[in-house]
């Protein structure tokens, strides 16, 4: 049988085959959020085996694996590369209808021209076939990479990691732009016992003795203007069951001294320290120009069994409840009187929030700033063609999708920069039948306009400056 | 280039043509609830320019403006009316997909006979013709109402509103027929700052000393007799972050008098004040035979800096988390055992409550009173081709669509009446396609009766009585 | 008029006709979830007319009633069956886009062979005929069973119910297995006036004295022994706005105590007992091998009118709030940790729920059992196919849609059981249009595998054990 991707693949009419050949599809990649270890591009990784590339890393491919009954040890355990993906071969075809069959589809056509459908008949060939070329320089990192045509792509990084590998990949002469972007949530993580650790980690970092909040803004300070002379230009919070309440600089000040000082501090009084230490944060970086990156959401408390056996991220994270709009709007609020609101893109895994936060794009705002505050695209486990056109749905509807900043990976796999290609056939597609429809204007010139703005323009802007680029 | 609207616009289906043109096309219009200023209706105001009639006070073009970029001073500073004028038109073409481009395109169409698409090309071109327009005694306040062929509007009157625009509208003979109705947020308002002063008023008012719960009821009482006489059959509440914990009456005299004294009062305390005045209005509306909109989920605290410049309705509000329905179920159900419980009407403006909302239509029920609780149309926000989609969706499969009360504008714009037409090419289409894949049944005359009943005889029936009326 | 029902009814492309008519239609029914009452299929019950088998126990009807204004005694009262059944009739073409439409047009063709539309008109000879139809053999309560081709039934029975009717109808050679099935509600009712006398009827039955947590256990283990004997393979809660707390067992024995004792208990201290009760139970259900069912997101208390005149399933039930993800991933994680976390089958009411839920099959796991946690079917007022299309939507998208255990009625009524009908062409639809859209694979043998697998191979294996049947 012939293989399940094609060139119209997604696209449901004539004018989003014109959008998507003709434009969307000859422009760069600006993946401006996700998890690419900086070392694997510094030092040019080469992968083994397929799996090694594309299973054992994988958190979603973990939990169809898991949903379909393979054993653990043969998931994350340390079964051979060969089993491993033997299994995950036996997975994908009961992957039918998830975001998962089709992007094994793009994959293995875009970065290993094979246009055959994974299952068990052809996984011995798959395998001998991707390993072979993942030897060739082409499939290096940076190979891989260069052929997913990435202008440049936002690691991301703890604050107190010293950016090593960002500094080696500036001097290589890689002709991706590759940037660190800050991933704050160990400045916030009050409530966790490593906290005070990490904080005398950070006095160190910094040359700055921590004895109260002035000293421990000074210190993140000096990181983040670390981060800023790296190129950082993003940051960004996971506020799984946001609450916002923040003290005011007095009392966070006791409340961290207690902290540290390992006293008993109320629950109340960490989310009041936490609160403020977000503000404190926001302002930063609204001084510095940065973004601000919210990822809302989030249930990480499941399976204490999958914890122990699969790590911290091993693919057994929920959805929780919706957002607190109210406590977002405060917080929000708070950095715009302080007149320190950075440019915000708000991502949620709960498409329960769409149509809110889609509306929150109107209600901050900056003269001459388009789109300040963004509904970041569909995250995580709404990474799905349903998932981006409720997405671009909610926000063509709430909002203006001519402003949206468009696509980003937040994957931890190089073979996920397909996902542009995903995204930008899926856009092409949403946006051609509602023009066939008669919703949207038939005027293609402003359709390729918006299309190129969303997945080239806009992001690249925001990252790299500018007004346009070569795409 | 044609312009964007044509006669079939929205109309995606044979089945949904014929509903629309030969039946909901022709009806005329009962627009049960919104804002348009009565004065404006009683001294037939002429607008100088079409910046005055439909930019200037117009939220949602404020909100689209803004995620353009465009400086607030452009948008409710003092610039120059055609100044504001220019930066819509530039702002149009962005807003493709989102329902200001559609209500756009059928405003122009509707009002000004205009063809043309707003865009920076076109923009002295159709300002100049609409001004002219404007200055014509069919374009008057009453002139629009007239053309867009409404027979019945109800304004939204404050409880102290001496409603005289009212008494000279009635004694005028404009055949509309334009009823107050009162928006009742100021009575049970006791977290303000100026509920005291408010009461003072109403105590003013009502020519009664207000001194604890009897006396304000009987002052509030006064009023609603006041606004029965002038013709009023609803009132409306916006309960936003709803909660319902009423007091008795002596708990709730005992909290009045402290607020009206000045003495402090708990959060707490005022919930249950807040939910016992709510409780007695809703008893007191009951009692009269009046109409109960709740309007739902809304998050108005966003952004200071946009209430400060734009002032409090200035189109930054946000939608709030969904609706605590077992407190909503508790209000509907002391309503209902003080044997008062009115025909209401919910509106939401969270989505993630539509199906819950829907559901609730089926819940409390009276003898020989169909759709005695409705769920209310896609409102605010919601109020695009998709929302009104997933509200006439949640509606049929959770309710029964037949018995729906149908559109209302919420607008404080008379050219927003078009937005009737908007509704009912969606809803010929919504119900023309389902009748076309089977899923309802394909008897036209039954599925007109249907369209006819909901653009028409519902609402009609509900606000004036009687069985027909003169379409 | 020709009737609403044909053959391809919700079959709108042809990969779903053929994936309906040459698989689905063909496969035997496994309705492990319902409220049949087994006293019916035991004496097996003769209906004296049409309204007594279909309308006077349906709430679903009797909401759609009351919507159309039909006076309560009409439809609870004690008006005679032909004027209640004339009511319905009347209402029937005012349900067109309402599920009760569908269901109507299926039951009547499918155990009546009507092929006419219930109306006003068609109402007297739908009467006769029905009445007469129900006097035949055919008819009873087990040949409508047997009409339906239903393999195995589970009813939900009490657990202090003696299970006499099953003890019977296993005797009695009727081929379809009924078994029953736990509703565990009366254990966990804490905060019930009742629950100290069902305690004392508790300890009658299993014949042990109640003064603690152990010796409850003991009692609710005994009885859960007896339901094993009886074939019992599932049981279920209904969690409405669940909270999960659980206490210790030494704080839940002191809570219980004072429970029994009459003592006062807080609503803290019943949160902690009833969640320790259900952890319990939990661990008892998952070392017997049994299936978890939880209910999640209704709201039982609407209308104290209707809950007085139509008693406390009448009908008047809403959609509750969205449900408290991390509560439950609580709940399922100390099962887990326990080592006895069941077979889990989460419903949900309201379906703001439904990616959440969806998730949380990837978020447990066991070796070697493949759909651990499962999203069941689209719940009660969801069971429509807009509601059917978003769960599989959900499921497919956040989850593997090949895994799932398929369609259960809930209902009580054995007419019912043609909802698996319209299950599986709305099953068949669903992925023949996204095969035809290029979504899903265009391999009919792995689609009808799938298909297959959802609506009999799986239910099967999971109730009756083994690895296929004869379908």
């Amino acid at each position: 049988m012939r293989g399940f991707f094609h060139e119209d693949f997604l696209l449901g009419n004539r004018t989003a085959r014109r959008l998507y050949h003709d434009h969307a599809a000859r422009l760069r990649i600006i993946d401006y959020h996700n998890h690419i270890p900086p070392d694997d591009l510094a030092g040019d990784r080469v992968f083994p085996n397929i799996a090694q590339a594309w299973v054992n890393g994988d958190p979603y491919k973990h939990r169809a694996m898991r949903i379909a009954g393979v054993p653990e040890a043969l998931i994350t355990g340390d079964a051979p590369d060969r089993e491993r993906f033997a299994r995950w071969a036996a997975t994908v075809p009961l992957t039918a209808g998830n975001p998962l069959h089709h992007w094994t589809a793009i994959e293995l056509r875009r970065f290993f021209d094979i246009d055959e459908d994974l299952n068990p008949d052809s996984a011995d060939r798959i395998w001998t076939a991707c390993n072979e070329r993942l030897q060739a320089p082409t499939h290096s990192a940076r190979g891989l990479v260069a052929k997913a045509h990435v202008e440049c792509l936002c690691t991301s990084d703890r604050l107190l990691d010293p950016l090593d590998a960002h500094a080696r990949l500036a001097a290589s002469g890689f002709e991706t732009r590759v940037l660190p972007s800050l991933r704050a949530d160990d400045v916030t993580a009050v409530d966790d016992p490593g906290f005070p650790r990490w904080t005398s980690d950070l006095s160190a970092a910094a040359g700055i003795g921590i004895d109260g909040l002035d000293a421990f803004r000074a210190a993140v300070a000096g990181r983040l203007d670390h981060f800023d002379r790296a190129g950082c230009r993003l940051a960004d919070h996971a506020l799984d069951d946001f609450a916002y309440a923040p003290a005011d600089d007095a009392g966070a000040d006791a409340i961290l001294r207690r902290r540290l000082a390992g006293d008993p501090v109320t629950d109340a009084d960490l989310v009041r320290l936490r609160s403020t230490l977000l503000r404190l944060l926001g302002i930063e970086y609204g001084r510095r120009g940065w973004i601000l990156q919210l990822h809302l959401g989030a249930q990480r408390r499941t399976s204490s069994r999958l914890r122990t056996l699969a790590g911290p991220a091993g693919g057994y994270a929920g959805i929780g409840r919706a957002t607190d709009i109210g406590a977002l709007c405060a917080f929000l609020d708070d950095l715009e009187r302080a007149d320190a609101l950075p440019r915000t893109i708000l991502f949620t895994l709960n498409p329960a929030d769409n149509a809110a936060l889609a509306v929150l794009t109107g209600s901050y705002a900056a003269d001459g700033v388009p789109g300040k505050v963004q509904f970041g695209p569909a995250w995580w486990y709404n990474d799905h063609a349903d998932g981006i056109r409720a997405h671009l749905a909610a926000l063509s509807s709430y909002g203006l999708l001519s402003a949206f900043v468009g696509m980003t990976t937040d994957s931890r796999s190089l073979l996920s920069m397909t996902r542009h290609e995903y995204f930008r056939r899926i856009l092409c597609d949403f946006i051609g039948a509602r023009a066939e429809a008669g919703e949207w204007p038939r005027d293609e010139l402003l359709l390729a306009e918006i299309v190129r703005a969303i997945a080239y323009g806009t992001p690249r802007r925001w990252i790299l400056g500018g007004t346009g680029g070569t795409a």
